[in-house]
């Protein structure tokens, strides 16, 4: 079963796909807006909006004719709260690393 | 073409490659450590690990007849500076609205 950060990552793991949430971040824009820059078709527009739909890091609304879609920030905080927690353990066995180091070092002066 | 944030985001949409990845954020870990826990085959373990490595997110060196396995930070420090300007320009640009928003009633008061 996937759950939600492997949807959020491999939503993440298409440069067109982030090109839209790029797009996105400054504010939420059409359908045609974002197809624009994108050299492909609309058909294959609308499956990466599917696949970032699915994966709830966008949300659209349709209002008369126009599409909106605006960014559903949750699951991207997921995702940054993921990695930044890795991040943190990281460094941080690092920096008891270096303590160790330094006092190992100084039980050692002559 | 894949370029690096593919890469990484395509390998961290699984549970078992993050799960490697949380335990070696904690320090390395030899091969038969990482599988220990993992409710599967050391062949499926050692693929995950190619994953890994191929998307430059851990490296691992042979020292004698085990093979230790580390964190590579800088892949994942890219996708954590994608993911963390996103979110910042999303944030900004709520401050702008909301600014806007406040000057704006204020022009409208009586």
């Amino acid at each position: 079963m996937l759950n939600q950060l492997d949807h959020t990552f491999q939503a993440l793991a298409d440069p067109t796909r982030r090109a839209i949430i790029e797009r996105l971040a400054r504010g939420p824009a059409s359908v045609s807006d974002l197809a624009r820059p994108l050299a492909m078709s609309l058909p294959a527009v609308l499956q990466h909006l599917a696949v970032l739909e699915s994966s709830r890091l966008v949300v659209t609304e349709k209002i008369g004719r126009v599409r909106t879609c605006r960014i559903e920030p949750a699951a991207l905080s997921l995702a940054q709260g993921w990695i930044n927690a890795r991040r943190a353990e990281w460094e941080e066995r690092l920096d008891r690393l270096e303590t160790y180091l330094t006092t190992a070092g100084d039980r050692h002066e002559p």
